[in-house]
């Protein structure tokens, strides 16, 4: 079986799931703590060798402060719980703004947990405009190098949840030729045999990059 | 019924029709021309107000020669076809390559056909990066009005031919909150059927712009 080097993760539906579970809206998040460690777990075992979840962005700091503080905790809690697993971390996105927690300044640069091993990348605070205006700095034709995500390689499978067939600004440089895979359940409601279905999916895919 | 403002085309396929078609892949491209006029009349029907086409890429150019000569081909010819419908075109790739026809460079300007109207883009001989390489001149927070394809908006809705989940490149900022449809069937085969069906779909889905 071919198997991504590079999965993106798109963790949608936790609202929704806590709307339909009866609580408030920012209950869903924290219910979105263990299916991301379960997923870290899988991924190691088959020899995946790039992990990225998108954390929260900078359009999502637009909603209610009850949500926006919620899911700024849960992202902190979720880093920490991946630490306890043998990975190397990296948080990405804008620390230049107050919505960027102090506790993860020390991830924007990759840290070795246990033995290493899988790259497991966290948005934090990303904005695919903030990523690309770095580029501005940069030379032109090295565009993957001079993002401000370059630490992040290129995305050979994206797998969201939540039923969304959208990237909704997810590294628009990274996931040029990416796959994408959608699952309809929420993101709280994951199941290995999501993960399993989208590598069987992927295994049947051509990989052209473009040619 | 929410209509989408901009429309994304990738259309897929053709090669593969040609194959199970008894034709050699080159062969495939002209049946897409039709299928383009087709799409454009449907889509000033019900009130799109810009198409977007995906034409070839620079990825694609390094495809046989048979290949390359014929699409670059069938690319001059579809827009020449388009340009017989009240529309508003406009060409858009890298014309400093040898790969560019000379015939559109006259269209790298929006040109007025017939009383205008919707907006038409058809990408020749396009690249991601090379669209985001013009960003090293530009301002940051500026993304939009700072690339190459700035004179393409965003895009809502993004229709794919022939099976395949993924962009390929097509157009990565325009792209960032545009929501996927994907049609199985091969962009030769393509009825007004796929059409409506995206369309039908598009209407249930919310726009949040990422937020």
């Amino acid at each position: 079986m071919r198997i991504p080097e590079h999965i993106g993760i798109i963790p949608d539906g936790n609202r929704r799931w806590a709307t339909e579970n009866g609580l408030s809206k920012e209950m869903g998040y924290s219910h979105g703590l263990n299916p991301g460690l379960e997923l870290l777990k899988l991924c190691k075992k088959i020899g995946v060798k790039e992990l990225t979840f998108y954390g929260f962005t900078v359009d999502n700091t637009k909603r209610p402060s009850a949500q926006t503080n919620e899911f700024v905790k849960c992202c902190v809690d979720a880093v920490k719980l991946l630490s306890t697993e043998n990975a190397e971390l990296l948080v990405i996105g804008d620390t230049e703004s107050k919505m960027f927690p102090k506790e993860l300044l020390p991830l924007t640069k990759r840290h070795v947990f246990g033995k290493g091993g899988i790259k497991v990348n966290f948005l934090v605070n990303y904005g695919w405009d903030w990523d690309l205006s770095n580029l501005g700095k940069g030379k032109r034709k090295n565009i993957m190098s001079s993002i401000y995500s370059s630490d992040i390689s290129r995305i050979d499978l994206i797998i969201r949840w939540g039923g969304r067939r959208r990237l909704s600004g997810f590294l628009p440089v990274q996931a040029v030729y990416a796959d994408f895979y959608i699952i309809d359940d929420y993101w709280p409601d994951f199941k290995p045999e999501h993960f399993y279905e989208a590598l069987e999916w992927y295994d049947k895919q051509d990989v052209t990059l473009g040619g």
